[in-house]
């Protein structure tokens, strides 16, 4: 796997867990209902530790703490006591052997330590485990284990992870780590003001870019280094750092999530506080090592679950470490938009339809300004200039008191939310004056300056004195991460705008289908294709009229009740592949036609040496539009929900989108929306409308199977689903269902 | 438009006086076969003008020049000034009243100059196109007009811009604008050393940052702002800068491609001569606005044409000014790879796989190293981390002198041929470390090693005396633009050790088949069907036996000769959409069938008053894979042709790769390689692979059709292309041709 080198476990019994071990936990959990549980078991709402302790200790013990010159724990020892002396917290050493470090007296072991008075033990010890319980003894609140040789090293180190985990739910105080290191306690600047960015990463030296943005002038609050998570882990870290006022965003590095659902309940929590959270995550190439008997299995691998998870939760998914930073920064700082137009400004115009070609190619909206606005704009800049917008200004306005009234109007326009100014070069005369104007715009504005300074060089005055010294304009380095961050920020406000916890709207106690559905199930089976349908009409979901048949007379009588023409199938528990084995016989219009069939398809049967419950005598649903609609489970999420075109093309193509429940009515219709082929939805070369009302209801009624049924459910593929035009419903002509 | 600020007119007469110019340009072209024609009257070679004596005027006429406090001329006449000297070359002030200009006598006109001794002459003036004939007198090889107000703003500058270049023509001088400035000379550093970049840009603004890698190191040799291009285009400059032996890459910034053909041509060039060209072209997001009856005429657009026409010549396509920076640099710089495999090594695991992650998902290739060399790593990295690749030290070994020893056992391996090293941040003791031992291994080896410094802050001593001090070390400052530049780079050596230029193939002469083509057109018109598959049959492409009939019993006739089962179909000039009209009949068996067929087709055309020119009996062709193939004239490249999937589903997913001819076989490949459907086409569901190389024949085919009847054609669609099993060919169903 080329995803992750800190070894968080993923274990479906860690969900069971975190339920269980929520009132141990130390400190009041800020929302009382961790115990609201879904109709499948699973949490509704975060448990969010109460971590103010951990960031802010009074009282650090350092185990292992040492003043020898050479080993690594000195520096370490060192690194602490010059954090603690700057944030005014105690540090008590502990060493079995020495009277003191560093001048300071030593506790010989832990539990020497004054009980109850300890808020934090750094753990500088090979071996953690023996530690834990002593310190829970002593009711330390936090430990922090530095020690490696765990779960990223392989099978033997997860077993003695998974054992050291087990011994912190047993103690009550909460780990970060191991394999983690001091970053929580690293030297944040506190000359900074505004929103911060609060960081959270499992390997430190990714997080390093992040912090190092304190030196272009933006505020840092928090880095939570998670290292293997074998306790605390991001999502706790999200829920905590979005209650804290001073968080303008959260910016993360996640190798791998460690519970999916606690990770999604994590980025609830703060869509519902609309703080934004932008996060790499590593795994984009991951190789879908998924076995599916279903189709809707195949269509979407592990990172497909975990980028339509973060989106449906509003995580800003991006790809590299410096869009990370620039994303988070501006996220963090910058102010409600208060309109998504775009405009571009600049020297030149061929610098501004470069820029605005690009930002249309993101989807930015570059709104042509009023006829009005342009006469003003032409007043300052030369008539044969286009300042529809993009605006070029033809450079010599800049320099003079023109530059500013230019600026002045395009943030005066109400259809512009952001002003983009790119700056290619430095060319002093044109280009300081004009940083020098949007910094001072920027103070009398609620609208959102950006400035990219495209200098590859770096140490000019107006880009490191000028732009980097205004809190106000978001400085970037290249046009791409500019536009990626303001779409993101146009995205995230969009998002909270009109966000609904699907939680708050999620089912708790079974519906009266659940109890039909358990009836048929049969552990480790495939379901015959009769009894998948049957379940599919005990949620509600439209089947074709069918009557399952032993003998010849039985399925003419049965085409006559049913109606003619008919279709037949065989029937049977492990039947896949029936079009190509010739198990289906379409268009039957006559009893002779119908006994004909029978025999057929009773004969093949023998010949293939599958064994039938019976023939399916089936109605004829006339054309519509073929789709995929299935569950699959997901190793991060349970079961996931997926939707895509059916036939033989798409099968090729892979046009599916996933979802995971819990998702509402809304999610079903972006589903479809980002669908390739979605113009078949919608009809073409004449074809009517599809029922898209009746395919979105088929779609929640497949997630109330997944949260009712996920854990019986291994695979659910309902393939064709028959989407009839607007007004007819949809049909589910052949349904797969594998039980676990 | 979003893509041009700058006023590139694209014309087809200018493909004319290209050809017919070419002998009147100053200095010999390089190459002597530009009157060289293909079959459809189209130059095959690039015509090189020779411009030294542009770039290293030893005398440059100022017309203008002015002393005159705050006048910009005077700006422009001192930067020339300071250049000059630089480069010993002589300034000829010209202005109609002044004595003198900084104190150098002024010529009172350009008639005062000395024939024949000056090379350049620089255009201050509002209007150029009086100077321009009293230019030719003087015999004055080039000029540059920095006028604006040409096509740039619209229609009337438009035509004064075509007056100006008809007067260049005549003149015999070659010019660069308008709608320029002095980019050309400017500053270069002469004290850089190695490979330049040799750059072009269409606006002076957008040059800069590629510019600016002088401070960085990084050697500029030319810079050509090409303006309007009335005269002198980026082609020219990119068939001139492939010759020059300090060139290592041409950078180019593209608003708009004035001449199609002479743009592939100088791509040619520059390919045959494995200089590598990386260019942006504005105008991704233009609107495609092309009307078309065909259906391969909508499937792509303007710019997927100018992209796929990059492609094939090998020009390296970049979004952002950054990228065509870094990859510019590291395209001139960095010699052949000795092998395709990537190393990612780091101090961090995290970093690492990140690295790793990112590369896997724009298709490089990590190779796993080899037990040997992994033992050979673990002599100096703990056994527990894991260097399969990426590699991860953990930190402690690059202090020391493990650091050295484990670069150069990665250099060593055969399997590796680009060494990447990402530095997230600044930690000296490591860091510092890492890079100077980078920096040192890099003077020793022949691979290329690749550093990012991760750092957004840019000011550390490491980064700035250390990486940029090294002319060996490759250093960028994101992940994203390094692994963009090392794709680019493996991608151009790949290119050109394949290259075989399609222009040395493309045919001189009319095929036998021309002729009868030639009789079947029928200009401004739509041909019948039944014309159309003439027209076809004559360049060799199968159609289905069919026979024109005008009678009832005529088919029976037709029918019982072609045999059956036949399709039966309206056949007429200006006849669309035959299926939605019902004026298709397929599957008749029997000569009851026929007439039937026959009375219902007369009479829905009456009905819908369509007017035939007979009933097409057509042999009914087996299953297949159905596909498009098509002729679409492109604006700006002619003629291109399409391949695509058939069939509703991917009319609407729009699943197309298009091709400018001329193009050999291995592009016809290369675009079924490009469809996401081409699963399709191998065999999906136990359904046998298609015929490829039928298919690949009548793409070939129908590019020669599009060679010889390009000018005649305006579109030609063969829908569907019925692409039979292995073996057995391929047949033209329907086509649709429309001529010009």
């Amino acid at each position: 796997m080329l995803g992750s080198t800190h070894g968080t476990l993923t274990t479906d019994s860690r969900r069971a867990r975190v339920i269980a071990c929520g009132e141990q936990r130390p400190g009041p959990a800020v929302h009382d209902r961790v115990d609201d549980l879904d109709v499948g078991g699973r949490p509704l709402y975060a448990d969010v530790p109460d971590l103010t302790r951990f960031f802010r200790p009074e009282s650090v013990a350092v185990i292992g703490a040492s003043d020898a010159e050479g080993r690594p724990n000195t520096g370490i020892t060192r690194q602490l006591l010059a954090w603690a002396e700057r944030v005014g917290a105690r540090v008590l050493p502990v060493h079995p052997t020495r009277p003191s470090v560093f001048g300071i007296p030593c506790a010989a072991s832990v539990a020497e330590l004054p009980t109850g008075q300890v808020d934090l033990a750094v753990l500088l010890v090979a071996d953690p485990l023996p530690v834990i319980e002593e310190l829970s003894d002593a009711k330390v609140k936090f430990a922090v284990a530095f020690a490696s040789g765990f779960a990223e090293t392989g099978e033997a180190g997860a077993e003695a992870q998974e054992r050291l985990a087990q011994a912190v739910h047993r103690s009550g105080l909460r780990l970060l780590g191991p394999n983690t290191n001091l970053n929580a306690f690293e030297h944040f600047r506190d000359d900074l003001t505004g929103p911060a960015i609060a960081l959270i990463t499992q390997s430190g030296h990714q997080g390093r870019p992040v912090f190092s943005l304190q030196q272009l002038g933006i505020r840092l609050s928090h880095w939570a280094p998670t290292g293997n998570e074998a306790d605390l882990e991001s999502a706790d870290f999200i829920s905590y750092f979005a209650e804290q006022p001073e968080v303008g965003a959260i910016a993360a590095y996640v190798e791998g999530i460690k519970d999916g659902r606690a990770f999604l309940l994590a980025a609830d929590r703060a869509a519902r506080r609309r703080v934004p959270v932008v996060a790499v995550k590593v795994g984009r190439t991951e190789a879908g090592a998924r076995t599916a008997a279903s189709h809707t299995g195949k269509l979407t691998g592990a990172d497909d679950v975990v980028d339509a998870a973060m989106r449906q939760y509003g995580i800003v998914r991006v790809d590299a470490l410096d869009e990370l930073q620039d994303t988070a920064a501006l996220l963090a700082r910058a102010r409600a938009p208060l309109a998504d137009g775009v405009a571009v400004y600049s020297i030149s115009g061929g610098t501004g339809a470069h820029v605005a070609d690009l930002a249309a190619g993101l989807g930015l909206r570059l709104p042509r300004l009023s006829d009005e606005r342009q006469a003003e704009l032409h007043q300052w800049i030369p008539e044969y200039l286009s300042v529809a917008n993009p605006v070029d200004n033809g450079g010599h306005p800049v320099g003079d008191q023109r530059g500013r009234k230019i600026i002045d109007a395009l943030l005066a326009d109400p259809a512009v939310g952001v002003l983009i100014c790119p700056v290619t070069g430095p060319f002093p005369p044109l280009s300081d004056k004009l940083v020098a104007d949007l910094a001072a715009a920027a103070e009398e504005t609620d609208k959102l300056i950006c400035v990219v300074w495209g200098s590859p060089v770096g140490t000019e005055p107006a880009y490191r004195e000028v732009l980097l010294g205004s809190s106000r304009v978001a400085t970037f380095r290249t046009v791409g991460n500019c536009l990626t961050a303001v779409r993101a920020w146009l995205d995230h406000h969009a998002f909270v705008d009109g966000y609904r916890s699907p939680f708050d709207e999620a089912p708790r106690t079974p519906s009266p289908s659940f109890r039909k559905a358990e009836a048929l199930m049969s552990p480790g089976r495939q379901l015959s294709e009769h009894a998948a349908k049957q379940l599919l009409r005990a949620y509600g979901i439209r089947v074709p009229r069918e009557q399952l048949v032993t003998s010849a007379a039985g399925a003419v009588r049965a085409a006559a009740q049913i109606g003619y023409p008919v279709v037949m199938k065989a029937s049977g528990a492990q039947i896949a592949h029936k079009t190509e084995l010739g198990l289906v016989k379409v268009g039957l219009t006559s009893a002779s036609q119908v006994r004909e069939a029978y025999r057929e398809l009773t004969d093949i049967a023998r010949y293939e040496g599958v064994s039938l419950d019976g023939i399916l005598v089936c109605q004829m649903v006339e054309q519509g539009v073929e789709m995929v609609v299935g569950v699959t489970h997901d190793d991060l999420f349970g079961p996931t929900v997926t939707a895509g075109l059916g036939g033989i093309l798409v099968e090729v193509l892979h046009d599916a989108a996933v979802r995971v429940p819990p998702f509402g009515e809304d999610q079903a219709h972006a589903m479809l929306a980002e669908l390739r082929g979605r113009a078949l939805l919608d009809g073409v070369r004449g074809r009517p409308p599809a029922d898209l009302d009746a395919l979105v209801e088929v779609i929640l009624r497949v997630q109330r199977m997944a949260m009712e049924l996920g854990d019986r459910i291994a695979e659910l593929d309902i393939n064709p689903l028959m989407v009839l035009p607007r007004g007819q419903g949809a049909v589910a002509l052949d349904a797969l269902v594998v039980c676990r």
